[in-house]
């Protein structure tokens, strides 16, 4: 029996028809069935459609009985809409085997359902940007997609990048041995963080301990990058986690202004600010190759020379 | 006696060393004494100087006995050295007759000391882009500043744009009367809105209720604006104030894809989520003509059909 994927809209409104056809043709022909949510192409001003419509479509594809529930994009309009959403419905189709997938503006909605219910969704692909892209969709993103549809999924791996924050990590409990480590039973949360560091304060940041965070971003200059980082720093939440991992910070341009100041000035300055494990690299973020990742799901991160593993097995 | 200025640098570097002089001169040639902190010019990649250089010229401002500490500029910096700050020694120095002048990143320090003492600092102008500045400095503004030099000021007024959000507020008491209302015994309190949402959850956002809330931002998109006020809405923050008051919002670029969504939409949409008055037009923000606030002083808001007004009498 194909595998059924729900498209639906909570955020932005789909302005790039072509390339929304383009992603729901490609899934099809992938062997999927796919099914459009009857607001997936609304507008009203940037937003898909009003906060009602939205909110509808999300309640429409926690009620669809799909493997997936994919979004067509992220953007902007879910942070304003959280207060909104039936959680207990979300997790019921959650429950039922339903996998919420997207990533950026998205990961308002990821981080609200674990902290109202501590079910799991998946940061991951969209639509538009990912299947509906103009190029060839990612072979990688693609294959982790395909993954999570059929089960079996149980993990990602990278190879770290060689900088001065993979290097202290993996260097830090034996100097000068085979720099290894592994952390056990840690909860995998994170996504965007403007977005993340936007529910800071608010009922809808779950309250993850000993976890793993994973961070990325888009168009944020580093000094910007910090400052979100600076409020997850000070309200607590960095100090919280076991591991806090890099993903893919993409188009921001460095001024002249910064004087050697950059992404990287950024990641020393938190390693020294915190005892949690800072690794980067994770290939997830803004870009063609991202993989799947479990959101609220109990993990194993393992580093072993230049490689990391996130495993989380079988669900 | 002439009054007694202390330029220093907390934040961002000062690049503009023709314009710091200028603002200097001016500063002179208005009559004051003007003392330049010994690292004022530091530099350190993009900051005014490493953090302990820039927490060193904080304690040597409180330490000035000055009548004013005034920052050389705003821009990055403060946030990251929240923690270092000995605020009982600020709040000594405010004490003692010591008013701390600044704006935009200025504001996190602003919200620190308000929270971690209750002292009262000063919204208001810095050396670059205001007293520095190519054009002659705004009068209103240099007024403003004088007023408060010499603890004339006791209040500041505005006409209120006309638009939605203030014709509402405006008629909420007696439709058709003449709209007027006044709001007594409350804390002013505020800023840039980028700055002081990133201030959610940590123990640097004061907790005031029954306050009256002004926020102002730069080169913010409309999208943004409403995310950083739903952080502040959904974390509660915005349901415990009495007023909150728009100044100046500039430097941004509406987007083909907004499609009707603007400031305006905005503010409509916050003005149903609370029951604060919203009110507009507040001369603050990174514009010349601004007026000091006291940040953390009881005030009273009062509106007469067209024109509003802050009064803060004598302290």
């Amino acid at each position: 029996m194909k595998k059924h994927i729900y498209i639906y809209s909570p955020s932005s409104a789909v302005r790039d028809k072509a390339g929304f056809k383009r992603g729901v043709k490609r899934l099809a022909d992938m062997g999927y069935d796919v099914e459009i949510d009857e607001a997936a192409l609304s507008a009203h001003q940037r937003f898909a459609g009003d906060d009602d419509t939205r909110l509808a479509a999300i309640h429409r594809a926690a009620a669809s009985g799909a493997d997936v529930a994919l979004i067509s994009r992220g953007g902007y309009g879910l942070t304003r809409i959280l207060p909104g959403i039936n959680y207990k419905a979300v997790a019921r189709a959650i429950d039922q085997g339903t996998h919420f997938v997207g990533l950026s503006d998205f990961t308002a909605f990821q981080c609200a359902v674990l902290a109202k219910t501590g079910a799991v969704t998946w940061a991951g692909p969209a639509v538009l940007g990912d299947f509906g892209s103009e190029a060839s969709p990612d072979e990688i993103m693609a294959a982790c997609f395909d993954d999570l549809v059929t089960g079996q999924g149980e993990g990602t791996g990278w190879r770290l990048p060689k900088n001065a924050i993979n290097t202290i990590a993996a260097d830090a409990d034996k100097p000068g041995a085979t720099a290894q480590f592994s952390l056990n039973n840690a909860v995998l949360w994170g996504g965007n963080l403007a977005v993340l560091s936007s529910l800071v304060g608010t009922p809808y940041l779950p309250a993850v301990k000993g976890g793993v965070l994973f961070l990325e971003d888009v168009g944020e200059h580093p000094y910007r990058i910090e400052r979100m980082l600076t409020q997850l720093l000070h309200a607590g939440v960095l100090a919280q986690q076991k591991a806090v991992v890099f993903g893919q910070f993409t188009e921001y341009k460095l001024a002249k202004h910064d004087k050697g100041f950059k992404l990287n000035s950024v990641l020393a300055w938190l390693q020294g600010k915190i005892k949690a494990r800072v690794l980067t690299g994770l290939p997830f973020g803004h870009v063609a190759t991202k993989v799947v990742l479990p959101i609220g799901c109990k993990t194993r991160l393992v580093v072993e020379n230049n490689d990391a593993f996130l495993l989380w097995g079988h669900r």
